[in-house]
């Protein structure tokens, strides 16, 4: 068996941020209005500062503007939905990022559901998640829509295939299995509570693994030829795949990093150039 | 192998139909409103005039009023929305049922979303199916609800099964699977697009048919011991199971009529009280 190929995420998104870059340009010639970004972030935790401001700078290359809103670690459910509220009813910002998770005392939900789901480019509402989930137009969930443009650019069409996705997360689990049921795969959800993990892996022509649990995906688990898209998160760079065996499995493989992470951004940002051109009339 | 037991919705319905009788003659005494469901028909299709009309029936029986509204098959959707919006309005309707299909003419999701969802007792709404999807509160889709109660009724725990959903419509499959997966079922969905429906079927400890297609599940997919849930309507009172060879093989099976029919009813009826307890604030 050879090794599987790589699928780039590096590369794809950075075509992805060039054309959009190109249309944000487009937008502002035609209007005179910069696209603009509202990021939210609550408290100061290391990692959501940091994903933010990678958030902000990729804005920058893609000639989409910022506005930053930090809010104390103690901010109430009802200050946090005022300012989203706030944002969405502002005609100057175009796309909402609630960076998450918003800590324990936030009713995350409720701070999601305040932001309009026209300004949803993080694709976290109900109302997006149910548009995704019956193949309506709407917002995607970025991390989600980012494997999908990954599996079309690398040529696998989920339809009639055997998806199995593992982890069932509101952002990432529960979308990407309904994206992939969009396109006609036979979806299968896996997760903590699964009794034979490998057996339903092994069933599967395309293996999502999203559940932040560090090389739980064995090569012996991949059904040889299978298509892999590792979209966990752990620490020091390791997905939720055991990359070194799965890739003498797989036909095809996201590598970590360098794999779904860079699509997540490169989604973002062209769902906020979207909103903005709908926003502004020139979709 | 003995023959399977028979999940008998008709009995359980009647249970749940009495509890809610009770429920609402006890809403009205300490309020003096009796709950009140609007109904909405467009067009005289004769299986949705008498699906109305059996709806109806039962809410006089749970001691729930009525309000019917009838359009025009030629109703547009502006005008449908219209309709619906005002009896979100309404202090005096508690819960709302657009019977569906409504006609290719209108756009049936627009009109669904004009339905309010704390009134969304047919769980119809985004933003209902979301809520389902996540496991928080709201009202369910009727038949998946209705299945759901007669799992628990037959002590069938879903956490650690294998759950296969045959069909993904927006009222059935889709929230059905989201159900069983909130419960901790391992799921899959299955389709028109399934490759090999009969082996994704075998792998099933729970199966939901719930495609429209007569006798689709025959008893040889079946595995031995599985819990057979037939969602099916089709003419000639015939599910989508061929319920003389599964009956050999499952250890519980809905029959047809009889099964998963009544319970839809019987979850509309429990809502709509449970609705007009929460707007009355006896919740």
């Amino acid at each position: 068996m050879s090794q599987a190929r790589l699928m780039d995420g590096t590369a794809l998104a950075r075509r992805v941020v060039e054309d959009t870059a190109r249309r944000a340009a487009r937008l502002t010639d035609r209007t005179g209005v910069t696209p603009c970004l509202a990021t939210v972030l609550v408290g100061e935790d290391p990692a959501s500062v940091t994903y933010v401001r990678m958030k902000q700078n990729r804005c920058r290359t893609a000639n989409i503007a910022s506005r930053h809103v930090a809010l104390p670690a103690a901010t109430a459910t009802e200050d946090l939905v005022g300012t989203l509220a706030a944002l969405s009813a502002d005609p100057g910002v175009h796309g909402i990022l609630l960076q998450h998770p918003v800590g324990d005392h936030v009713d995350e939900r409720a701070a999601f559901e305040a932001i309009a789901p026209e300004k949803d480019v993080d694709g976290v509402t109900f109302a997006s998640f149910a548009a995704m989930s019956f193949g309506l137009p709407g917002f995607v969930s970025c991390t989600p829509g980012g494997i999908m443009r990954l599996l079309d650019a690398y040529g696998v069409d989920p339809a009639g295939k055997r998806a199995v996705v593992v982890g069932r997360s509101a952002i990432l689990g529960k979308p990407a299995g309904m994206l992939l049921l969009a396109r006609d795969a036979t979806v299968t959800y896996c997760h903590s509570r699964t009794e034979d993990l490998s057996a339903a892996v092994r069933e599967a022509d395309i293996v999502v693994a999203a559940v932040g649990r560090p090389r739980l995906i064995r090569g012996q688990d991949v059904k040889p030829g299978a298509v892999v898209v590792d979209a966990g998160y752990n620490a020091g760079n390791v997905g939720d795949v055991d990359f070194d065996s799965a890739v003498e499995r797989a036909s095809l493989i996201t590598p970590v990093p360098g794999g779904v992470g860079p699509m997540t951004i490169a989604t973002l940002l062209e769902q906020t150039v979207e909103a903005a051109e709908r926003q502004l009339g020139v979709a």
